[in-house]
């Protein structure tokens, strides 16, 4: 209880420069995979708090990294964020969008292993100019035109910042080990599984992410089920144009490829163990009228209710769009962008932190998320903790959103992230203490 | 003139023999690669007048040979033949479907090699059994149930023996080579690519074949142009049946890989060299309505307007066709059962024809027929005595028919195959004065 | 308790003539729609104990029955039921198939209203005739070619005729009223619809129903959860034949039209709100080869989690059947063959039963089964009922089975009626005794 | 013969003039609808040499106009028109893209009405800025960025007002009536059938047209066969957009609409009386992966050998796309952009043509052109004059092009505006001879 009121003392002391540094990192916004400037500053921080600091090609396996721009993008944000204040030398270890970070403080005596994942890319929106838009109001909305911290992942890192340092204060205390995660990308669920793959959370026993949403500061979903398993690709089509009055018979059509992958991967039979999602979101294919079309451009997802399921909807999608290609005798190439497993909270983890949401009274809602839908890369962080026999939980913070997540508008409340570190750090403390 | 008057004796002297050879093959029908009865008679007829004979193996290749029913079919036929009078050892040198025939006869004095091809085989289809239809009424028609001769092939058949009995009484008087081609199966353009494939019209310099048709007695088509070449196929399909309704996934789902080819067949490109066709005539798939469809069974055939745009639509087709198999996963099996070339007459040779048929006076009219459409499996045998430097003409013989080919009161009138028996035979020994 | 013993004493006398009643009905087996000896026997059996007996147009409302059979094969099935002794009047009487029969006994005291419902209907099988299926030894198997009572509807009607002598004997202690339901055509899902629509369960406080299935004699399913709601299908396309080489453009194609409507169905969207399927089972569409189908048969079923949701999956199949006709030109016929509700105990009643079940001491397994799937057009009455205010309860009797529901070899241990008996009997008296 | 060698003179004296003329109008291009500088200058020549002018909604049948761009557009071209030195009151006669021109001199003695039609649109092109190409080398090129004379319309354009201006020097030695129509919006095939409804070639005898094209100067094609008839449309169809995961089947799916309505519009059956192509050259769909798409533009094309048989590949491409949007319940607009009939030349008008060509001896080459192939909506003209009993031909003038039509380095000699002169003017004064 002593550890309790503590702890409630220094995230009060930090209030101030936990806002400070969410709004520092909302004007100064990057997308996912250039989180340079973001990533450098955790790194120094982390490294002033005594962490131990790895980054780059040493928590992240290139080829798991879906959807990482190209090289000529990637230089010019790295400038950027060296423009912007970032350590050069950090930028340059980072380079190729190796931004992921993870910190670790051994506390010496035995006990368990303790991971904290926090996200750190912006959206790729162009923020409110408008006076009733507070962060353009107050002088702290996006200098990076197109980019804009419009899901919270801003106070998620600030959060972050806070409990690292809140838990090397408590250092002495303290038994095992704490391993903070800063993930890049999580925006398309790019991120998480290269830094996964890398083995990072295999030596974890407990688990914890969170998000902002919607509620009301005081709201804390602390068991959270069913995000779906997901797969984002693009398949790109690649034929033979011809004059189509002319020639018709030489051209290899493209279109007509895609158009019938399309209509076939929407009939991927249904999944008897869950529910299961396809869409062809986007199609756009050939150059003109006249043209057979040689070139088709299709972006797809699939979701499961499981892992399993979404692996069998993957499957299934890439037999037909290869099948489709074949009967046209074009060339397809597939590029995974995305992808997230499938994620439930483990139960013990989650009626513990109900336990301890209600000692501490600071939330006045606690709700059970069965069904949340959606997906969200920190799965697959989840799923490996607990494969490998730990368990993990994700939570849902309250944040009196001033619009919806992805919206122009969007900002929150910044005591929720006064509430979130207390929770997380409290929560945390009490799994390292015996 | 001499010659021309002595055939027109021998014809006439013929007349009756003729009538009552094509009313025996009318009363025994057997239809493609089941022709033993009436292979044996020709065989048998053939020695008789002295030609050198090979059938059976010498005269095919099994590989070639298309639609050939199964062998208990085969056998059953086998015995029937034997039962209507055919030669045992004949028939079971035929074993297999084997029923192609040959007849040569050598002038001994140099000279060009002229061949002359009859088709033997009959129609599925059951006899008109009704006073008004000839056959019945006079007592000659089917005996064997659902076989008819309602293409005419008997009067082929006899009017080719009629021909043959001719040209060996004036073997003195002639030089080079004569060859009899009796071929089964032209029905569903299946016998005569096994024939042309073992070689035997290479060394054949002109080639004539003829086929009875609706207008008067006394019509001659004697330059026929536009034969569409095609191809007969059947695909199946097989994947796994599953209940519908309880684990779908598991299924492969062969009828929807039928329709993705049946829709996508018809949509082969048109080819801007000449006219293109594509027929899915027939798609059975599934067995209940609760299960997950695992077999599907599809008829298809495609035209072109030349053998090598026939080839660009079957090539096409394929690729269609393992394309949709591959996207449901299923198992798919080609099967060719019919196909012929395209086909044009040579020009001199049916200038040739138009002069002899002028000379001789027995037809009142003469036409040209450019753009006779429909294929005709004579065209392997024109297509391949073209390529190797020889000239094939293909003629229509006014039948005044009963009613069209192919129709169960089809009958015609048989003072035609004297009119195509005097002309043949007169054309031939022309070719082979000096 | 004193009604238990009785109640119990009862079924055991009747033991002998409930399994005698079944293997009369199994040596006799009637499909959906034809089942006028079966329903003849039912009549006079609830006559005889005194019931007010309904059944043909009273009972039935004929545009809402689906896949009856033509007037051809009633007669047919009339004339056999005739000859296997049942009354012609009453058969004369059912004509049209208007096989469904209601029994009522009103017991004089106010009370509430309790139906029980029985199915007749046999299936499409050859049974086995083989010395291990005991039908078959035993004497009893099918005589009707084709027909076999193969999922123990015969069992249903004869517990079901059991209980009505039961339930007659003790009109003195009851109240209300009951009604017993013997339903024609529950294979296919067909027979329901039109008798619920009549109306006839509309003051019903009460239903039950049972099914005997795989388990051993002893097993009770007492809360049936998740009968999947479906709609059976045929769609037949009709357009216009031509010769595919001649005139392809004046055909209208109907194989491709189906093909397309297939594919598109199998597409339909899945819904968030719950599972769902589709299934083409079947298609057969064309003639010949070389002609432009202009005819296609397709077998269609659709499932969904809720009857909304499966409203959802036939709306869009509609749309799509229609919309694939008009893009071939081609008439197309809709004809719905059969269909259910989805369907779930009443909590309430499912608890009584088992207070009932465990009061009796009859059963060693009492079970509940909350994902049932599948399809049982009880749910029509059910759903009803429900609407109206009333509870229903679906119970699963185990009945030691020697192949599975629709087997050639299925059998069933007759001791399991008794048991089925004796718990209906128990549970209506109670729910009728003040 | 007297008459020849005037208009020799007169061609050779307006040589350096048609030049010029023909220069300035390639400096300052104009694309379909937009000609408004263009048709200016051509309606104050036409004026100045005497001929009685219409124009604007005169000459134009507004409903029958294609591919009209936006008024926003048009207002812009009016206003750059007239920056560019075209008369501000003509400029707004012609509003709303009504750049169509028609000149008629009556030579007062009764005769033949001859028509002369020109094209005066530019291209979408970018031209080339490079020392290599001689319009940019010479000071020519275009100067509105994005439009260049890319097919030679700016020389017909000049040929026909130097034509124009010899027929008013000979007016006292003509009969009957010459009339000059001068045509927007030739590429893409828009602008013909809107001058054509307003019936300004009714009353016409004789028809002539020409165009540049690759061979030599000297070549003259005088018997052009086979233009296809065309149709240019594009199909948007319009639907529901919601998260792809959440409420999918809250959506309705424009890109699957217009996917199965790609591949079912490739799949129209062929025509049995003539060639025919189709081809879906665009589909944009979708703006982003996890939504439901709810729009879907697509660009299409039909051709055909007649008339009528475009017309069977429009009106099934019109079924195909309707119910395809019936399927997906989506709307669905359909916007003919283009259009041309098929056309042949009048046989008689052709070999008029050759001797006069002969007589003249100023080609070297004088070919037929018998499979065109292509479509120029000049056939519009022709088709309604051939249906009134005039005759029409379309003639090809060698022109040396320094590349293929509508390549960035487009050039050709101007030598070639002389020969097509005096050709024109000489066959024109034949024809109003007596």
């Amino acid at each position: 209880m002593d550890l309790d009121k503590k702890i409630a003392q220094f995230v009060q002391d930090l209030e101030e420069k936990t806002t400070k540094r969410r709004r520092d990192l909302h004007h100064y916004p990057e997308t996912g995979w250039t989180e340079f400037r973001t990533a450098a500053i955790v790194i120094g921080q982390l490294r002033d708090l005594g962490y131990e600091v790895s980054f780059g090609k040493d928590v992240l396996v290139d080829g798991e990294c879906m959807g990482v721009p190209s090289a000529k993008v990637l230089e010019a944000q790295m400038e950027r964020a060296i423009s912007q204040g970032a350590d050069p030398a950090l930028v340059k270890e980072m380079a190729g969008g190796r931004t992921g970070v993870v910190g670790v403080m051994d506390f010496g005596r035995p006990g368990k292993t303790v991971a904290l994942r926090f996200d750190m890319d912006c959206n790729d929106i162009v923020e409110a100019a408008d006076e009733k838009h507070r962060p353009f109001r107050e002088g702290f909305a996006s200098v990076n035109r197109g980019c804009m911290h419009a899901c919270g992942h801003d106070g998620h890192t600030s959060a972050g910042l806070a409990v690292a340092e809140i838990l090397a204060q408590l250092k002495d205390e303290l038994c095992g080990r704490v391993k903070f995660i800063f993930q890049p990308a999580e925006e398309g669920v790019r991120g998480a599984r290269g830094m996964a793959a890398k083995g990072i959370v295999d030596d974890v026993d407990f688990l914890l992410g969170a998000h902002l949403m919607r509620p009301k500061v005081g709201y804390l979903g602390y068991d959270v089920q069913g995000f779906l398993a997901t797969s984002k690709f693009d398949a790109d089509f690649t034929g033979v144009p011809v004059h189509a009055g002319s020639y018709p018979e030489k051209g290899k059509n493209a279109l007509l490829a895609a158009a019938n992958a399309a209509i076939n991967l929407q009939a991927i039979t249904r999944h008897s163990e869950g529910s299961t999602r396809v869409n062809v979101g986007v199609l756009n294919a050939g150059t003109g009228r006249n043209v057979v079309p040689a070139n088709a451009h299709m972006e797809v997802e699939t979701r499961g209710a499981s892992s399993a399921i979404n692996a069998y909807m993957y499957g299934r999608a890439q037999q037909i769009i290869l099948g489709a290609a074949q009967m046209y005798d074009v060339e397809v190439k597939l590029t995974q962008t995305g992808g997230a497993a499938s994620g439930n909270n483990s139960p013990e983890l989650s009626a513990y932190i109900r336990k301890v949401a209600e000692r501490l009274d600071i939330f006045d809602t606690l709700d059970t998320l069965r069904d949340i839908g959606g997906s969200e890369d920190c799965s697959y962080f989840m799923e490996r903790v607990q494969k490998h026999g730990g368990q993990a939980a994700y939570l849902i913070i309250g944040g009196s959103l001033a619009a919806v997540n992805h919206n122009l508008y969007f900002d929150f409340d910044e005591h929720a992230l006064t509430l979130e570190a207390q929770l997380l750090a409290t929560a945390t403390s009490g799994l390292l203490k015996e």
